[in-house]
């Protein structure tokens, strides 16, 4: 059996395979893409900056444990993948600002999805969890 | 200024706070799971697996790069947070099956969404990231 992505490459045609990603495979860019937009920092920048403009200082209040360092890096990616802009103001002491681009918006908007499932669905995944370890202990 | 988990923690009642999880805390589970859901792996065990069931050795042909090491830890995390189901069918070789649990089912597509979105936008996103490169060439 053939794995998908190679399945999908034999039946598509050239200018499709350059036109779409395939997150399956191991070398296709979309890769690296997911796993910035899907990073432990990346998911809840992108849902931070949903509200709106922030400064560096806003986003690391927000974002409860982010470090500085880790929130530099983070930002940095997204904003090399084109989903954040990044404006510096000459000012002293310096003022950063960030926010999402067009692109950005329609990314986090999906990553917001999927975060809000997962508060609002939190007692259900957290009771599964223990009726879960409740069996393991009772087959054993 | 506070930051979002505490004001909205404030503003919310104490049966909300409890019946909800904020994935801005540091401390709220809902960011475990989030963390597992969006890993490097999760995210695309869950993709592969809205296809329908699927063996062990299918889901680590279907996931390009995936080691058996990251497959099995991912698929354990997923299963303890109730999102997989994994049923071991008595036979010589052993023989195991994965499927989604309903709530499994409901976050892949969440995830499905955000993948889709990656995938057919690849070419827009690698072009705005060529243009930042040249943008950050022709300001140096």
């Amino acid at each position: 059996m053939n794995d998908i992505a190679s399945v999908s490459s034999e039946s598509r045609s050239l200018l499709e395979r350059i036109r779409v990603g395939e997150v399956l495979a191991r070398d296709c860019p979309s890769r690296e893409i997911l796993n910035h937009v899907c990073s432990r920092w990346g998911v809840l920048v992108l849902v931070v900056l949903l509200d709106g403009m922030h400064r560096f200082s806003e986003l690391r209040r927000k974002i409860g444990g982010v470090s500085e360092k880790m929130l530099s890096q983070t930002l940095q990616s997204l904003e090399q993948d084109g989903f954040i802009d990044r404006r510096a103001l000459p000012v002293v002491p310096p003022h950063v600002e960030y926010t999402l681009t067009p692109m950005g918006r329609e990314v986090a908007l999906r990553i917001d999805g999927l975060t809000t499932w997962i508060e609002q669905n939190l007692p259900r995944i957290l009771a599964a969890r223990e009726n879960r370890t409740a069996d393991t202990l009772s087959d054993s």
